[in-house]
């Protein structure tokens, strides 16, 4: 059983400030925690029901950290979701690690993306589309935000993301910078190559001046009816899926 | 200035039920609320600080109905976004009106969409691909769930939305209906023709049984990494991306 302390620390994990001053943070339900151990994530501690616990046992035989049982009206009211119900972990964040780029990868790069839900988007959508690297502003939400986590569906086990001075990165590329604007090549015809940097803008003032002034291929998502714009993860799943389609390698 | 009544009716209305018994609905910020005001939905009441009277003279000189100053805080208090800081709008509902689809359009059909974010986010995206009919099962959300809204980005005020038992309605129907399956077709390679009907499964429990099997067209998104899924919102995109790049007419 839980203890009340553990309670409110994980409760704790829900604010940023505990989460940066522990380097831990939580993740719940089933699929994701089972997605955790199965990761090189180092998980701590597992609150689970009974039944959660029957049904990994496989996964649990391996994890050597603190398991405690509990029933599901607990894990709903510790954790930041209602509708869990199963199980939920506490695992260490990872450094944040300088990531490069080489011409036979495509990596996705955010510019201050700020909605949790389109962060967890767009890290599920890139690990459909197999990429795995993210370069993130130093203002784009965090990765460890419980809305992102639940949002990625287990994809945020799959992904490195660094967060960095945009520009700065950018500088040292050597690989083609990809921005999406209305005046670009139509996706549809562009041919993207084997690698490069796709640039997703912040939802509202899209991509920043800095930024833009390192896009070396400006393209354009073709539109045939009148909204304005796209959702921020909306426009990253269109992009990656058009490179993968014309995709030499 | 807002009387303490019509306050209390504001709010009123983010919930279903009275949105329901009242038949009206609330649209927030300044950009829905001028997509409003040049669509053919009814406005009665609109109420906006000074500032943005100033700014949209034009499109409020048209309007007949009830105008109310205000200033920003009682805005983002009655409403249901605290980023609203300029405008907020009452409309009425419209009549849930049969649609028809031809072999010369595409329309997109919902499968119990539950999240309001996706759908809202998924009408923003049919918009952008000039795709205007939505066929909605009774169990999706409701489209004037102001999350709704306010995820259309006005694009609400440009597709129509028939809430209806879907199995029965493609019993009707004589255009293809396509379905996303793990086992279909890649959508890299189908030939989508000149119209049909998407249909777009619910987040977790995909495409129902009775929905399968009135689909004429399974189809796949072809997946290059690790993610079990994609967003639903993401799915629609990526497929009406596909449909507009195959287009023939």
């Amino acid at each position: 059983m839980l203890s009340k302390a553990r309670a409110k620390f994980i409760k704790s994990l829900q604010v940023k400030k505990y989460r940066q001053s522990e380097q831990r943070f939580v993740v719940e339900g089933a699929k994701s925690v089972l997605e955790l151990l199965a990761s090189d994530f180092i998980t701590e501690t597992v609150v689970a029901t009974q039944e959660f616990m029957d049904h990994s046992k496989l996964l649990l035989s391996d994890f050597s950290g603190e398991l405690i049982e509990e029933k599901e009206s607990t894990l709903a009211s510790v954790g930041e979701f209602k509708t869990n119900n199963s199980a939920l972990a506490i695992a260490r964040m990872k450094p944040n690690l300088p990531l490069e780029v080489n011409e036979h990868e495509f990596a996705v790069m955010l510019d201050d993306i700020r909605d949790p839900g389109n962060l967890g988007t767009i890290i599920r959508t890139a690990d459909w589309y197999g990429i795995s690297k993210i370069i993130a502003s130093n203002d784009t939400t965090e990765f460890y935000n419980p809305k992102v986590i639940h949002a990625s569906m287990g994809s945020f086990t799959r992904v490195q993301v660094y967060y960095t001075d945009l520009a700065g990165f950018l500088k040292q590329a050597t690989v083609p910078i990809l921005g999406t604007f209305m005046d670009g090549a139509s996706i549809h015809e562009v041919d993207f190559g084997t690698g490069g940097i796709i640039v997703i803008g912040n939802e509202a003032q899209g991509i920043s001046t800095a930024v833009e002034k390192r896009v070396t291929r400006r393209v354009t998502i073709p539109r045939f009816g009148k909204a304005e714009s796209l959702n921020a993860a909306v426009a990253t799943a269109i992009i990656c899926d058009n490179i993968r389609r014309k995709r030499v390698d």
